[in-house]
């Protein structure tokens, strides 16, 4: 059994470790030091604590462990959830020593870190990441929340958890659309800041797809490193940190026209980003490239049926929109990006127009 | 028109002004330099907004202000109206430069700065208190967050307001309950850690119920300078911060039990500091004095008529339970507080007994 990879979050007295490795939920990592006291509440969901809440339990046997599952999925990440949280956490007599353990994708996490965030205005938070998704972005760097009618991550906290714990065994268990959906936030890594990543990828994407699993866990380490080295420089969004949300301001569009859930995530951003490389004033071979990558990983390039009227005002609502002013996520190249308010109107039309028929 | 008064909060990055005086509301002091963009949010109560909501807005004549009003009272703490507030932010398109100004007492600061802290994981946030509980106490120190049905405050955020703006003129409105339930946390911050301030309302007590400007203003002057000092010590209550914390065990479980809104927050805080002195084991004119200042102040000086078992099951819930075991902040002396787990059992079953009939 390798040795597992180990790197940290810098945020001073709010450092964290990520830890990435095969056998960790079971015991191989010992997860004591990053529990306050005994009692812990594992959130979950009915898909992933069938397989794997015993298998964490392993790990707690020390521990006064109470659980709660979800449902599953994308429209159930509301207040409402956010709330039955943290009724268990009140029925449970939880206290300021007990730590939430969110075990399960993007969802999951983001409603059990806000939960966390707020129940007695902070209790100790440990990411356990399923999904690809979360493993490579939603889990590290202390975004939580969840989404409002209205708009997508409306409602939520900065909260840094104590930990991230990523076994790559989970993996295994990954529908392969949720696999594919993973890599669209690994390929936008490499595509905002590290070339040599995305030539990387562009090698190894084959690979990736099959489950290899040392691919796997290197494109997850240098993915949390980039998030981690971003996160660090600027941790509640204030500048660089907004790099990251490279072909977002398109993708909450398409979820929020769609209705969160009916594309996934990572699929929406997959088009997003190719709709972005078009608005930037790229070279036509990077913005091939990107498109070439991203439909290796069997993604969408195009977004879906949508009136571009319709698309626009859901980017309008979205909350990247400061002081009425949209703002985009370009490229200067590949491995080069910036934040902008300048854009041409006509190019960002026709980007919006390019539906690819399927809904 | 004297100047101004001006303290600050020292947080770091987050550091803050909280400024007294009169005449401030409508304009003579200018609002502007503590907004981020152009947009806000008054979020005020049916009982305050009719008397200062237009007052206000003549310091914001350049602005682009919403406003809404809760219903007013305790009873109404909940997420379902931090939730309201978050969405009439939703409905007038509010972006992370949108500024929420609380407008109101205790439970408009903290529902309006819970929001502030989840609105797109945080926006501008200015409390302007009206009350003198809101004034000397709620408004100071970046504890915002609402009730759960089985406890107070158990959701919640630590948030730093950029301003808070004290009219002293408000309090010229306050019913003479509401006045003195204010001066509770008032006597509280002498009895905790300024002898000299505690000496200083004897003397002018019964200036403060009359309302005399002068006296008010320094009594929310030293309140607040001694908050201030405490929560730069410990913005997050891992330790002194806690002190402030002296009869509240007592009085969050008197709330509890009475339902919220029955006892005015600050008739149950002066019940619960005669408890904790009791509960101390300080020289008996000490006692003697606390409770004759409280005496004086008009305020309740035992518990109502609530049976012990009852109130023991209630703290044992309250937040301030850590690691199961109840802690309590003592007195050495006046003006001299410690946060203990150690007390004599058989005292504090005694204590709960001393309800005086009253509910």
């Amino acid at each position: 059994m390798p040795q597992p990879r180990k790197l940290n979050v810098e945020l001073g007295e709010r450092s964290y470790p990520i830890v990435i490795g095969s056998g960790l939920l079971g015991g191989d990592f010992d997860l004591s030091g990053y529990l306050n006291g005994t009692d812990c509440l594992v959130v979950s969901n009915e898909t992933v604590a069938p397989l794997y809440l015993e298998t964490l339990k392993k790990n707690l046997t020390n521990n006064n462990v109470h659980s709660i599952n979800l449902a599953d999925g994308e429209s159930f990440k509301t207040m409402a959830s956010v709330e039955s949280v943290i009724d268990t956490l009140v029925r449970s007599h939880a206290n300021r020593d007990t730590t939430v353990i969110a075990l399960g994708g993007g969802v999951v996490g983001d409603i059990a870190g806000f939960a966390a965030a707020c129940y007695m205005r902070g209790v100790g938070f440990v990411q356990v990441p399923t999904t690809l998704l979360a493993q490579v972005d939603s889990s590290v760097g202390g975004k939580t929340g969840v989404n409002h009618p209205q708009g997508k991550n409306l409602i939520g906290a900065f909260y840094q958890p104590r930990l991230v714990l990523i076994d790559t065994d989970t993996l295994q268990t990954l529908p392969d659309r949720e696999v594919k959906a993973g890599l669209a936030e690994v390929i936008k890594h490499g595509v905002i800041c590290d070339a040599e990543f995305f030539a990387w990828l562009e090698a190894n994407m084959t690979a990736l797809i099959a489950r290899d699993a040392d691919a796997l866990a290197h494109a997850i380490q240098r993915s949390c490193e980039i998030k981690a080295a971003v996160v660090s420089e600027d941790e509640t969004e204030k500048g660089k940190r907004a790099l990251l949300n490279f072909g977002h301001t398109f993708a909450h569009a398409i979820e929020n026209c769609l209705g969160y859930g009916e594309w996934l995530h990572g699929e929406a951003v997959a088009a997003g980003m190719v709709m972005a490389a078009e608005l930037s004033d790229i070279d036509q071979a990077d913005r091939n490239r990107i498109t070439a990558l991203i439909s290796l990983a069997g993604l969408p390039v195009a977004p879906p049926d949508i009136e571009a009227g319709k698309l626009m005002t859901a980017m309008e609502m979205d909350k990247k929109v400061q002081a009425k002013q949209l703002r985009f996520v370009l490229l200067n190249s590949i491995g080069d990006a910036y934040l902008t308010r300048e854009f041409s109107e006509a190019r960002l039309n026709e980007v919006l127009q390019r539906g690819d028929g399927r809904t």
